[in-house]
């Protein structure tokens, strides 16, 4: 069993659940699923995050998923969302997935927290909830969560938790947080892991900036590893120019909501998931959108040859 | 098992979680909890909701409490909190909760519905997940969940949905859309319960104005036992000056957050838990505000013997 | 030319601000009402708050308004709204009212900010905006503004700002904030006034907390000068027996919304303004509303003459 | 004097307000800029919008930016920003404004509303405020007003009002909107001009779904202007191309908050206006943010550069 820690590196994939078309659970794309993402190049997963609709699962579901991904990941960290609106279900979701054998689990701060106090007492109460051997990753996501993190509260928290090894960096805008973050770990504070999320469209940036990596979901891993593989050999002209290639998909990906939309078609149009049904209730992805989509890809395509 | 219905009258009391110091539920208190709330003229109980720490019990916890407060109420209606972020989650926990005999269940909206559309959205999402023979109470609480619904939102959810038989009255304020309500009523829509809530502090009005009863926590729950009586044989100014006597300390424990607090620490005073705590987080009573709640009870004494 | 300071004591009324039924500033009823508020025993008067529709006047109407209020004032502090969603309209509008005799302005936090940083940064942005020569009210009401302002960051603002004199106090629950402060003081924190709001809902046991009085606009405003009296003198069940007796209207009149039609006609019918318009948009009163505050106004006056 | 009307076409660049070092407005870089705006093909403009500072600038302020550029803008339409917490301060301003020769008027609803109802008050109150004969962009920014308006209700708005001719789109995502739109006015509904803003960043999708332009401020406006005519000519892979050239920087520019500094700064280097400074509080462009501008610049000028 791999666990994260502060130092962790690299892409860690944002997997999606896998649907059949009424809504099931879909075992099987989740095996076809895992191995598409290790093949593209992921370092990790992480699971049942917000893009993968795991409020949309029973708790016996998020197990079923967690325990399909981690069999068929035997040599690769698993990151398993497990943010709820109490801490019971916290608890009792992370020692189900620890003894399974994850590698860490990601906890969002729940909307209602505003203050800087509420804000440090909640991670206090879910690593005194969960144990100080858990690895967590915070997510800071203000665009969904509605709460606002300054690097000074981060840093806070990071102090009194030593078990909170990484950060899901998606703050927007977020670079100047990435620098801070660095600046107090060369004035002595301890490093954390910065993996970052916004459906990648700062990549290049936050390589430069001191980021360890991506988590989020973009529906071509293989852009991230590489971008962040570029980024690691110091070739940032080439990195930015692989990026650029991807970037008008990824801006259309990134739209909130419809976003899980584009990226579902796109894994089963790649043949990762066999069907892009969400379970309900989800964003359709109308035929515009097919076709904007579609264009996209294409015109995608055509730059990356022109690269290669 | 009884149901409730569209025509479902009296008082539900919004029972709370009783746990020991250390945090375990207590499953001697809630017999004791449920006993009392009963022999204080209860017509039924609500339990699992934002009073009864629902958040922060394991869905197996949820199902233990539901347990043992129905084998106590062998005779009298059980609603059951089953809101949650996800309809799977919703799904479930009706599902097992209805199976124990409940007699219906209470959803409250997530914080992120805004239009009109949305609300009604996940309205009839819910009802296809549970079915449309579980009997429904929608919890309109604005000051919580941060969602407003107008009456003509309400009035178009109750025409798509005869299985939301009841409306859990929060907002605030909240008179006219009673009146609204019952004046939509009176021109040929369906009717449906109302019960209020708001700790109480508004109960005279609200049944002159038309609600069935209430659905609330104040922990002397003979007065809104009394007062619903009163209030149905007419006689408002007894219903008014008992009231008057108790308001004091229902705008006390009307406090959001630390009302809970105030809560506990009467019902355990009254016998009706063993040990006023809250399962972590939960807000302290602090010695002043001890000193506050025992002066208004003491006074409250005073005023009901004047009455008597 | 009084100016509010850190000692401030006693009852400044929100004054609400007179329409005509259609729409203009009714100057007569300025004059009436003023005279109203100080025959009732108010120290001080607030306009141009919340309450007072300021958002709804021109900037020369607010300037007549204030023009109007002080000179009706001659011997008493009159504290200024100048709260605006930008700081050059509060340097502006500060400005105009001190050099025309305003005892200070009151500031609420514009309810974009929440993190702790935004909050202190925006006190700093008003003080350099208006100089460190003008007295502050800090307006701290998150049910209204949105934004949540813990003890602590409350003591940061004080200890940079000495011309912050003055916290109108508004939280709720917000009985612990008074004890917080005021420990701080003991201390050894430089004192700042507390004069509290929320309709005078918790006046007793704020009075007892430590408060130095109330800035409110019930349209009683004897009862707040009474209560305030009796327990400056430690006659706290007398204030209390007389707090008990308006506290069903104080209940009513302290909708959110609503309040300030309820307000406007009681001011009205006591003949402190001509008219109870607001001007568009504005929460009307309804008939059956009217009728329940008819109906709080006679037992009042009963409850009243009981204690006399 | 000209109008906005239904049929309005274009490319509006929303125009920053310039200030000097020390915080004053400069006059001088309000001619530049205009001219400059209008050199690069604008067919009008917007002033005082969120990105114009508006909030910054006192009422006798954003009269003199409203007069300077009408000035400089003899034959070109001018609309102004007149959002404003109260309804007396949007009817003055716009009485003002529409005196000196503008075009229209925006507004965008108040962070407060929410239900579908109190946003068609909100406009009905506008129109009635300011008169049915004044041309009204209705600005439709949930991401940073917080309220969402769904097609259904945008078309209740339109039909009520007449005088509200135009939408200033930037829901996200809202591609979909804008096809709801345009086939609601095929089925009979009468027409509204829809300029995009989001920063241009779905500029080629937005004008195939029907748009009738942007109204946004990146600061390469050619961009804009050339995407509207390319795809007005049926252009679409040109414009796509050209697009994709400048997305890179839009990206960088659209960072909520910050994005501003960015078009300054590049404004400022570009000779549109003298300093990039914004007036306080104002974020300021660190030096690595400088340094990834101008990285973007030197890229995206090679990528024009290869397709010319």
């Amino acid at each position: 069993m791999t666990l994260i820690n502060s130092s962790t590196k690299g892409v860690f994939v944002i997997a999606c659940t896998p649907f059949t078309e009424d809504g099931s659970l879909d075992s099987a794309s989740i095996d076809r699923m895992v191995d598409f993402y290790y093949k593209k190049g992921a370092d990790g997963l992480t699971i049942l995050g917000m893009m993968g609709e795991a409020p949309k699962l029973t708790q016996a579901e998020s197990i079923e998923v967690t325990r399909l991904t981690l069999k068929r990941s035997p040599s690769k960290p698993v990151v398993v969302g497990v943010s709820a609106p109490g801490l019971a279900a916290i608890g009792e979701l992370t020692k189900a997935v620890m003894d399974m054998g994850a590698a860490g689990v990601m906890v969002a701060p729940p909307s209602s927290l505003r203050t800087d106090e509420q804000i440090t007492s909640y991670y206090r109460n879910v690593v005194e909830t969960i144990g100080t051997d858990v690895p967590v990753v915070l997510q800071d996501f203000p665009l969904s969560t509605g709460v606002q993190i300054t690097s000074k509260t981060l840093g806070t928290i990071f102090e009194a938790h030593p078990s909170i090894v990484m950060l899901k960096h998606e703050d927007w805008p977020g670079l100047q947080k990435i620098t801070d973050l660095r600046e107090a770990e060369a004035r002595g504070r301890r490093r954390t892991s910065i993996l970052c999320g916004n459906a990648g469209v700062f990549l290049t940036e936050e390589m430069q900036r001191g980021a360890d990596g991506a988590m989020t979901g973009f529906a071509y891993p293989e852009m991230m590893v590489d971008v962040v593989h570029l980024s690691n050999e110091g070739k940032y002209e080439a990195a930015q120019d692989l990026f650029d290639a991807y970037l008008p998909l990824m801006r259309y990906e990134q739209q909130p909501g419809l976003g899980l939309a584009v990226r579902k078609y796109i894994l089963a149009k790649r043949g990762a998931i066999a069907s892009a049904a969400q379970r309900r209730p989800g964003a359709a992805l109308g035929a515009l959108a097919v076709k904007e989509v579609e264009k996209l890809i294409e015109r995608q395509a055509r730059k990356l040859e022109l690269l290669n």
